[in-house]
Parts: structure tokens; C-alpha cells; sequence
């Protein structure tokens, strides 16, 4: 039994992480820590905790915890973690600190330098299927963003399988607002998402690095993909359709022969005949993919489906954390999604 | 540990109902058993069971268990539930077939004569905020309907305490669309529903004698009242608006006190100051209730959220599950609705 | 032809009013008028106008307008309208700030003073079905609020003709939140909003006076009423439930008689058999209005559906122009919803 | 003053120009004709005509009829306008019947023999900024499909340029639901499209062929590209996303340059500095379009939004009838979409 911490905690996915924690048999109390809220009830905050008696705390409460989650804007975890991870605490950063490698691309892409980048080479990339060993001796995990997760879980294996010219790989993806956070900015009211899907920075988001390192790390060279995130009229989900170049005369059976093979136990990841959906996978820690070959044109298409504050962040921050914490991996996440 | 069964298992409730029992540990095996399906892989129904692993079977699978929830069409439990109760099976039906007391409103209502009216008296309506003493012992639970759930939880209490004139009581209620069951009927598709507010069998919906029947039970005499439901354009989710005419001069203050003192120790009812609202209880089997004074025209209004599938259907249902077997009543539905 | 002005003009109803205004064939320019934005492209603000060429201006475009719109808070308007009026200027005020014909009612309802008392005198309530022929002389319209647009258009005709119990009328009503304006509070962020339903100021809304006013009117002495607004997970529509205690034995059919008469040669109410939904009025200026007795208790149930912005809004606005100036009263408001 | 017919008049698309006709000054009256449903209001299958007096005829009407607009399943148009071109009759299809010259092409994608390939030389490809010229004298006019619109109005100038390699061509679009017509079938349920996204058809879709013809004409060579519809949880719109491999150093300066030398002088094509939304064209015959380089891939991407049932369908249907019958060619199109 585990005392843990969340940090910042007034947003999606912190709200998320609560939930799921709140259900976590190994987990003994949890501190919810806020900078600006002190005091507050957790239920004014998140009202689906309303009368059940939490208050967020100050940082002070951290003090017991074994492991604590970050969830702070970018460019504030790395000024929190290293104090933390000196007291020995294991840190879980949802953000974007410490999943770049090379301080040089968190400067290019984030604008600033990196306040901590002596802890970068301890940093682990929390996507399980790819990084489940080094999770097992983590100190810092550095989750990965919602969209990568989505883009990785479904381009790795046949960029790693050479099966696609990693240099012709486009995601292509569709959101739900809760990835937005909580802010109150005008471009995220009812009214003017409701009805309405548009791109948004294509070409320019954040997370295009993330996928990049990791593509590259697979095809043993440096890879430069096009990245262009879509705002769907929905709360959770995001659904990636990836597009590559096929390398040989692949069929649909043999990209689905390549996944299941990648994936066979994992416990999280599905690999489906049909074409996934993000209803089915809201709420939970699970990935739903599939994939096509456009014979006319000698492409790969790939579809994954997974909840953006789930699998995209609290879920698999907590997949992470059972990792790091000898729990079976899928404690506390086991539940398949609300449907419908 | 216990084997239990779910029959007609295509519907909403009854997917969530599949959803509720794999995460509860007194669990043992569950059978799912469909009449028109059998063979198929639920996933095929209930996307977000899509990997793992469950089957829809046939009647015969209920063999070997202890509890059957019952999911059909109204009047097809009632052909069902004897067989099940002979065999010492305990049923806890979550149609209306055993709701009513008195088949001669059965037969007003439903417009058939009702098929095993001698079961009546043994079936207890599963509210178990009104009926818990019952349910310990109860062999045939009817689990009310998703409407009257959140009107009695409103209502009772005030009638209960005269401080409403049962008489000028309306239920003013709105659902998502998960109520209408998945039938492929166009009135539900998503460009009709989608942007859209309406009543529907505005004083003549079934739900009606339901409610009437416990109101009248509280009031001590009969009670008639006025329910008109709307369909919102979200999935899921009861919001019921409750007015009634005040005996006295109470204030909201001791509205709140009436339903705090009625509802402490309850473990999911939550009487809130603020108004509840639908999406803090979705996915849950939370109630959150909330009650204000017009002071100037001398009117309670009480306001009542649940999830219409939770509460209001599977949740509910097994809570009077954990009720009959002896499980702590909360076992599996500890979760908070999931937010946002 | 006329040159107009828009006051204001950055919310949901100046959006509206100037999407009706650019089809409006009396109209022959027309000033958007903005205190904040002067120079920004209307399409910059309001996106379905991008690339037409329409910029905001200061007030001194209002100089050579015959009418303006005022599309201000509240509180606002009364402090340019005389100037307007004194220049020989229409105005028809889309706020509340004339609707009040008692400045004592205002105080109470707004909690401060009546800045032009001496105008409410001249103001018309701009409800073309119950005050045509004051409009057509009107230099100072008050159009009506959204709610009570649809709340009297259903409950005055009953109380006119004596049917209903004025004492007895609970209007119960959800909107889109297109009526909350285009403010940033985080209240009305997708995420939060949508697949959400929840009531709001219970018998605390500031429409409540209007329709007091305007129900006392017809019924010859005070009424006080119970009004409970909702917001319901849509851009637009308002859709009123209004509840009565019927007087006599009146049938569904005698109602439906009452509202036939009423408004027969209305150009934009229509009295439907079926119930009537706010999606096929969408986009217009029409109101769809049915009723129905429910018998066990004797009440009247009325059901009105407007678009908030249109009937409730910017098109009952340009409907009391057209009679103030002249115009056939459908002028530039013919054409059907918008489904689905 | 033309007399012009609607047949197959239930769907979406035939609801929404009824909407459109209703407002066309050249237009004097309308036959609604339906196969299935002779005699019913249109307002029972079109709620928002409801009580505006117009009944569905049987095809006799369409006998004066100087145009007929065909809205029907496909494969059933072709043997129906034969008939109606021999009585000199216009015809405009907005289904697929006569879009494709090669009626190889036709059987291979739809899966049977075209039933009038002797018509196909004489029909226009009614995408006005396309073929402006033919469309003055067409008799028989295809209209082409919804996704076909955006994707060609995206891909078209690139490639005529030369700026694009045509054979990179991948065109990503996502739709409302109006789009699937307002079949009955259960995956378009509110409760399943509700908070959902995914893909269907990919590289599969019978759209493709359009595309490949407009572009292989364009290109002057045989162009294959891969076409990716997914479905959004909303009502009306199109979003096209559009990459393409260039053939030079373009920056985005360069291909918003290309794209505003095309459309100088469309009156219903916008070319935005920012990206464009659905929402902002909704209800209108508009097109918002734009184009970023990502310099890094050496990619361009085009961002195309209509409304599926206007500009997609409609809308566009109407604006070739202007052109075929000397109409200017915005009557009856010229307001902007419904926002918010």
C-alpha cells in the first residue's frame, strides 16, 4: 500500500488520475495538492468527487508520498521534480519535461531552455509496450502526450518491422476538447465547438517531436513525419489514421499478422478486424487498432483509438506507475469503457 | 462468489449491467445470455468489451447460477421469472413487469393482462433507500424505472414529512437517449436528436403509476401526479425538476435538512447546496439532489441527477444484488461517475 | 430602403440579427457598431461572415441610420437610447432594459436604479402577437427576452381566455446555451457542457418579471408565477413545458381550439397536433406550439419551441422593425428552419 | 419564373434544397414528388415545413416542370432521367449516376451496368468553379458528391499548377452524419455517434472515382489517390484535410497564392489567412479554404470546409441551375451560414 501525490491538480487529467486512483487497490491515501485551491473541496473542482469528502492540500502533503503525479503546464514540472526525486520520491510526469531526450529539441519546439536537463538520461518514456522494462526501475517517467501514444502504438510496429518508409509517414488526427485542459479561452465554448470540426497548428503541435524520437529510435535513422491534430464535438477520445508508404507488396492480413504479433499479451492494446472507434475505449486505459492496405495506391493506412485522458494520460500514468511500483500492470484499470 | 446470469443481453442496460458485474469482486463466472444472438462475441454488441473474450449463450447457461438479472422487452420477464424462481434462482428484473402491485394498473397501463400476477406480492421494488429491509430477503426484485428512481429519491422525503401537498406534485424530467434502448427506430437517429429538445408522452408514460404507487405509499392515500419527460440531446443522464406545493412556510434550509436527515448514511446519495447536475453522476451509480424554496409563490422544487443506466437501471439493480446476497451494498460501485 | 445600425455587435443575437439584417431587402447598409473591436473584420468575430467584407465601426456610424439595434448588457442601453431617440432615431433594444414598465419591478430584478424612467412610457414590448398595433407607431421597442418570448406566446392565450388558473402557471424551460452570450466563463466550455443537463437560478431568472408583467396584463390582476430555466447540451432552441390548473373541463382538443383561434393569420406561430421540437425551428423566426390535457389531474400542459436567436431574438426584433417601419411584417424572415 | 420538381423528396439533402428553393425569387412553385409517401405534408417529413402547406405529389407533377432536381438512391436516377431529358426537361442529379464519363469506371465502383451510358457524354460535372462554361448549357447536370467538393475545390489547384505531385495525393475528410442519409440503420443512433469518431470505407469509398477524374483530368494523366472518410459526432459539415508531396521549395505564401488567383471572382469560394471550420459554413453555400507548407516534410496541406448538405449538395445543385438557366449565379444562395 502506497501513499501517493497529485500535483496541480484542477485539470482533465488530473480529474482523471484521481478517479482512477480513488479505485487503486494498492494505492493507501492520495494527497491532491493545488497551488491556487488550497482548501477547496475536491468536488468544486471535479463534480463527479462532490460530497465524497476530498480537499485539495498544499504542497506540504507530498511530504509521505512514495510516488507523486505531475500534472502541470509545461516548463513547470521540471522546476518540482528534481526535489522531489531527491527525496526519493518516484515522479510521474504527465507533462511534456522530460520526454524529450535532446535538451536542443525541447528548446526548438518549447521555446525555453530545459530547467533540469541533468535528469533527462533517468527519464523513462512511459509507453509501456515499447518501454516495459526500463518502467520496472523507474524513478522518472515521463508519460507520453495523448496523441503520440495513439501515433506510436500504431506506427511503431511497422516502422520496426520495415514494412513503411518511415520517411512517408503522415498521422493525421482527431481529438476530443478535454485534451484542451480546463482553460476558460473563448475557442473552446459550447457554441463554437458544437457542430464544428477544424486542424489546428498542423505541422506546428508540440507533439510531433515525441513521435519523431521514437520513430527514429525504431528505424535507426533520424525520422521527420507531417503531424496534423483535428478538434472533434467531443469530450474524450482521439482517433489517429496514420498513412505510410508500404515497402513490398503487403496485404491487409499481413499488417494485422504484424500487429497481433507485436502485441500478443499485451493486456491494454486490441488489435481488431473491424475499424475502431473512440466510444469504445472512453474510460478507459484501452487501445482499440486496425489497419488497411490501399492496394491502388501501395499505402498502409492505420487507425487507432484510445481515450485521451485514459490511455492518453492518467491510465497509462498509472499502467506506468504499477510498472515502477511491482503491482500487476493492469491494476486499477481493468474496466472496460462506459458504452454507450 | 456467485454465478450470475444476464438475459435479453443486448441493450444499453444490460451492457453496462456486463460492464458493473466484471469489475465486482463477488463475481464469480457471469453468463450472458441472448436469445437472437447466440454465438456472437458480446464485443460484436458492446464495443467497448471488443478483445475480451465473452460470448453470448443461450438459456441454458443460466443453469448453474445464483442470480439472474432479467433485461427484456416489458412482458417477457413475467413468462420468464417463475421458471428461474422455481429453480431457487434469484431474479432482480430490470423491466417493469414487476414493478406494479396491482395488476389491474398493470393491465391501465400496459394494456395486457399480466402473466404471473400471483409472483406480485413476493417482488419487492428495488429502491433500496425505501425498500433496503426488503431486499435482504428479497428473492424477485423489480428495479424501478430509470424516471421514477430520480422522482421518488426527490419526492418521497417531502411527502414522506408533509411538507408538499402530494396533490400538486409534477415531474418534470429530462433523459438521454440511452433510455430509448438501441432500437433502430429514426426518431433517435443522431441529425434528429442532435441539436434538439422535446417532450414525449407528455401524462401518459409508464412511469407514471410507478411513481404514483410509492408517493401514494408515503402520502397515505392515493396520489396522483403529473410527469412529463424530455429527451435531451446527450446520452446519458436523468435530470428530474420536481414541484410541489408547499404545506408551510419552509425555507430551503430546512428543504436540505429534510433530505439530509432522510439521506445520511445513505452511501450514494449526495444532497448537495449547489444544483446537481447530470454529467457529475454519469457512469456512476451516484444521486446528486439538491431542493430550493420559491418563496414567492410558496413552491418546493427539487432537483434530482442520476445516470439513467446507473442509478436509474444497472447500478441500481446491483445494489439490490450486493443487498440480496449479503455483499456490502456498495461492492463494484464505489467508482465516481466518470468527468468530464 | 433603410440604413440600420447594430449596436454591440459581438454577441450570439448581434451575430444573428446581422445575418438576417444582410437578407433583408428594406435594408440598404447597415453599421456594425463595436465599443471594443472598431477596425476588426466581422468575420474575425463572427465566423460565417468571413471574407464578405464587413467591418466594425465606432458609434459615428450610427449618425445617418434610421434605426439602430441595441444588442448591449444589460444596464447598458439605457444609457444610449435617448440620445438615439432624441435624434430622431428608432431603436429597438434587444436587452432588458425597457421591457419593465415599472422602474420599481426593475430595481427589485436588477438590483439598481433605471437610468430613463421617463422613456419606459413610450417603450413597446416588442411581442409583434400581443402588441402589433402598438408597433407600428413604436420609436422605442423593448423585444422580449428569449424565454419569455416562448413562455407567453404559450401561457397567454390560456390565460386570456380564462382556461387557466393564472395563480397555478409554472413555466419550466431549457435552452441552448447560445443565450449565455459569448462570454469565456468556464461554465459553458464544451467539456462541461456537453452530454450535460442541469436547471439554473430556480425562480431567481431575471425573465421571470417580464412574464409577470405581461400574464398580470391578461389576466386583469397580479400573477406570480414559477419560472425554472435549464441549459440543455445545444447551441440553440428553447423549448418552454408550461404547467396550469385548468378551470373547467377542458380537452385537449378545446386547447388546441384556444391557441387555432388565437392565432390564426399569425405569420410565425404554428399550432401543431404532434409536440413540437426545437431543432425544426432552428435557424428561424418561427414558433411551433401544441398542448395537451392531462386528464388524471387536470392540468394544461403547453409546449412551445423557438429558436433562442431567432423568435427569441434577433428575428422577433426584425419582425418589430418591419412593422415600425412599414415593411410587411415577414420581411427577410420567410425562410423555413435550417435541418436537420 | 421557373416551374421546377424535387423527386425522391425525403432525404436530407432533398429537405434542404426544398429550403433553398423555398427562397428562390426565379423560382414560381415546386413539385415535391415522392415515390412512397404521395400525400403527406412535407412538414411530417421535414419538421421544420411543418404547417407551411406543402404536400408531397406523385410524379405527374413534374409534368410543367422546366427542371427537375433528382435526389434518389443510386443506381434508380438513370432510369428516370431519360425520360424527363426527352420531354426537354432539365435534369439535375445530385446522386452518382451520371458523374463518371467511363462507364467501366461506374460498374467497377457501383457494381452494375449503367442503365443510360448514352447520356453521359451530355452531362456536365456540376462543379461550377470547374466547369462554369458547360454548366450554361447543360440539360442534364451531375452534381458531385459531398466529399468530392471540398477535396477537388483543395486538390485541384495544386495540381493544375503543378505545384503537387498528384500520385501523393491522400485526402482525409471527416462528416457530419447528415451526410448518410436518414436511413434507419443503428449506426447512426444518437447514442452511438454521440461522442464517437472513427473512419469507415477507407480506400474504399465510391467518391474516390470522382476524385481521380477531376484530378487525372487536371493532371493530365491518370492520378490514384487515397481518400479517408471518418465520421464526426456532429449534424452538417466537411472538413477536408488534403496532403500532397511538393514539387518545389513552395511556402505557404506560395500555395495561398495559388489558390486566391484561382478563386478571384468565386463568389462562393473564400480563401482564409487562418484555417477554416465547419461551423462557419454551415447552412450556406460557402466554401472556407486554406493551405500551410510544412516545411520540414516538403508537404503541402489544404483545409477545406463546407456543409455537406449546401455547397455539397444542395446548395451547389442550386448554383448550376442558376447557371443552366441564366439565373445570376448566387440567387437564392447569397446568405451567409447560421452561426453560432
Amino acid at each position: 500500500m502506497v501513499r501517493v501525490g497529485v500535483m496541480g491538480a484542477t485539470g482533465n487529467a488530473e480529474g482523471e488520475l484521481t478517479r482512477l486512483l480513488l479505485g487503486h487497490p494498492g494505492v493507501e491515501t492520495m494527497a491532491l495538492v493545488s497551488r491556487s485551491r488550497v482548501g477547496t473541496e475536491a468536488g468544486a473542482v471535479f463534480p463527479n468527487l462532490r460530497g465524497l469528502g476530498h480537499v485539495l492540500e498544499d504542497a506540504g502533503a507530498l511530504a509521505d508520498c512514495r510516488a507523486v503525479f505531475l500534472a502541470m503546464p509545461h516548463g513547470e514540472a521540471m522546476t518540482v521534480a528534481p526535489a522531489l526525486l531527491a527525496a526519493g520520491i518516484v515522479v510521474v510526469d504527465l507533462g511534456a519535461d522530460y520526454r524529450l531526450r535532446d535538451p536542443e529539441v525541447y528548446r526548438e519546439w518549447y521555446g525555453k531552455e530545459h530547467a533540469s536537463p541533468g535528469m533527462l538520461p533517468q527519464a523513462v518514456y512511459g509507453l509501456p509496450e515499447f518501454h516495459r522494462s526500463e518502467l520496472r526501475d523507474a524513478h522518472l517517467v515521463a508519460a507520453p502526450g495523448c496523441y503520440p501514444t495513439a501515433a506510436l502504438l500504431g506506427a511503431l510496429p511497422l516502422v520496426a518491422a520495415g514494412a513503411v518508409d518511415p520517411r512517408t509517414v503522415i498521422v493525421d488526427a482527431g481529438s476530443g476538447v478535454s485534451g484542451a485542459g480546463r482553460s476558460s479561452a473563448g475557442e473552446y465554448q459550447f457554441a463554437e465547438v458544437n457542430e464544428n470540426f477544424r486542424a489546428y497548428r498542423p505541422g506546428l503541435h508540440r507533439h510531433t517531436p515525441e513521435m519523431e524520437q521514437e520513430l527514429s529510435r525504431a528505424a535507426g535513422r533520424q525520422v521527420r513525419i507531417t503531424f496534423t491534430p483535428h478538434l472533434v464535438p467531443m469530450t474524450r477520445g482521439i482517433l489517429a489514421t496514420i498513412y505510410g508508404q508500404l515497402t513490398g507488396g503487403h496485404r491487409t492480413e499481413d499488417l494485422l499478422d504484424i500487429f497481433k504479433n507485436r502485441y500478443a499479451g499485451e493486456p491494454f492494446v486490441r488489435v481488431l478486424e473491424g475499424l475502431p472507434e473512440t466510444k469504445a475505449v472512453a474510460g478507459s486505459n484501452f487501445c482499440h487498432l486496425s489497419a488497411r492496405v490501399d492496394r491502388r495506391t501501395g499505402r498502409a493506412l492505420v487507425f487507432v483509438a484510445i481515450d485521451n485522458l485514459g490511455k492518453g494520460a492518467a491510465g497509462q500514468a498509472v499502467q506506468a506507475f504499477n510498472l515502477a511500483f511491482g503491482f500487476p500492470e493492469t491494476t486499477g484499470l481493468e474496466r472496460p469503457g462506459v458504452y454507450p
